[in-house]
């Protein structure tokens, strides 16, 4: 039987509907591709991207030259623009700000890697700490910027054009719905609870334990309990902490070992499926900490959104994360 | 140059980046299979469906047999059922309902038509109709139920598992998200301006023309200023009204030629793409009036969605709706 199920964060439901399962159509796991051909993103390769903006080097090598860990280099096809002058204008029901911005690609390893499998997690703590430094970096040198946006895109079917493990941070001048949002529901439990409801979340997941994907001191990943996908994964800080930006080198590496560790049971249990990380932190111009709780949420593309989800916002999900979590905590040690 | 854009209703940006069109990747049109094979839907196979729930018959013609023009069925797999008895849970952080409700498929041609163009818009009027009518039955039927979404899953990559043009009918005990933040929307703007957003829409855009689809009496089809992917198309009902499932015979009728145009121009011009259609309607416990106005909204699934997009709700969409409109203007009469 199916269940609607409630995010009190967002104030959105889900169907939760595990007989639709047996539809054929919903499981055609979308793989990743094997190899791609000619890869811009392989060492040796870095005069096919625009110069580098950062990056972690071996003592002695020169920027754009091999002898790099992780790379940082502006998007060849980018969303948004530094150069761009500052203007907003507002026409009755029309307003609109000219496409300011920062958008580059954090390149992860300089070896082909399609999967965190074939990178450690040492390597993916170092892309982390390039990810906070050019969060900072956007924040700082450029006052018209509200809001940084850290996101992965992993497979064709979650909008990855190179298979080569990268994430990508698009700075805008405004801040997202989905994260005023959040703060609005922050806010509205903190009013009836005098408490965080991502605290309350962490602490109540920790203590259930149905939906725990797994653990670190600092970290719970959680199979969000209203989840929109199938193996939908949220990582939640188990202390409260309004920005990612913030954190220091010991916490992004927990957070490293426990992404490491759900990125790689996803990618072993459901077998390479497209997926997205996407980082959710408070806008550079919120005041009180009080107000976000910073989280990534990680979620794999197996399944299509159809009309009904498009139209609503209501999303049907064929596997109760109760049952995602205990496949993602089976496999792999 | 890229543009962030804002939707007044939902209070929600859209980046409009045409230069992003340049990537090979942003338009690989997922069209829709040419033949099914066997099809459930067809005239005569009317035992591989669920006994019928509505028909417009030909006179003298049984329930599940041949002889039918527009015929409703439930949902093979139905994400809510209605047999389920109420219920519902709140513990703490967790709040669940069960999965009653309605769930049904309305067959839209006893023909194998995988499009629009394949049908008349005669058709088209019956098939509304028979909309409208199962969903006063579904607020008639179960007090339980708050709304009914009716949408249209056209192609595998906008969630349809058969090509049969055909729509479906979600009824729910909960109001989503999507119409919940239009109604404030709506109230935020009359209280502000006295007036309906919707209404001032419909009189803007057809003043300015340039983002106009399609248009009749009754109807304008715009390429909303704030579109979140290529092509989107929104008809609007130029007079104002809350509810579909009020409007007269004779408005679903002119509703029906409009639809028949653009639906038929994106079919032409885009060489079938998956699309989905959604209408949006007041639920059923609103009140006041004043505070909704139904409209259809038409996304092509040309675009996959990304980390960014699912991450922050901000779409990067590579078509201005200028642009999109004038191609659909410019085909077929």
């Amino acid at each position: 039987m199916s269940e609607f199920r409630l995010d009190i964060v967002s104030d959105r439901w889900v169907i939760v509907a595990p007989e639709r399962a047996a539809r054929p159509t919903d499981f055609p796991v979308e793989k990743r591709r094997a190899r791609d051909g000619f890869c811009p993103f392989c060492e040796g390769n870095e005069d096919k991207t625009p110069p580098e903006l950062f990056a972690f080097r071996e003592p002695g090598t020169e920027p754009d030259m091999p002898g790099w860990r992780v790379r940082v280099v502006p998007n060849r096809f980018p969303a948004v623009r530094p150069d761009v002058p500052a203007a907003s204008r507002e026409e009755g029901l029309f307003r609109s700000i000219a496409g300011a911005g920062i958008h580059e690609v954090i390149i992860e390893t300089p070896r082909h890697a399609l999967s965190t499998n074939e990178m450690d997690a040492a390597g993916l703590a170092e892309a982390l700490l390039a990810c906070r430094l050019r969060m900072a970096a956007a924040a700082a040198n450029d006052r018209r910027l509200a809001y940084a946006a850290l996101f992965k895109n992993a497979g064709a079917a979650a909008g990855a054009s190179l298979g080569h493990m990268h994430s990508q941070l698009i700075a805008s001048p405004v801040v997202p719905h989905a994260v005023l949002t959040e703060i609005e529901g922050v806010r509205r439990y903190r009013a009836e609870e005098d408490m965080c409801v991502f605290c309350k979340t962490a602490e109540e997941e920790g203590r259930i334990g149905d939906r725990v994907v797994a653990e670190s001191n600092l970290f719970l990943a959680v199979a969000p309990y209203a989840s929109r996908f199938p193996f939908e994964t949220w990582i939640l800080p188990r202390r409260h902490a309004a920005r990612f930006e913030e954190e220091d080198d010991e916490t992004l590496g927990d957070l490293a070992q426990v992404m490491y560790t759900v990125l790689g049971r996803l990618d072993t249990v459901l077998g390479l499926p497209a997926y997205n990380t996407v980082l959710h932190t408070a806008p550079f111009a919120m005041r009180d900490p009080d107000d976000y709780h910073w989280h990534i949420e990680i979620i794999p593309r197996m399944t299509g959104v159809a009309g009904y989800e498009w139209g609503t916002g209501v999303h049907i999900n064929p596997v109760p994360p109760e049952s995602a979590a205990e496949a993602l905590r089976g496999e792999k040690s």
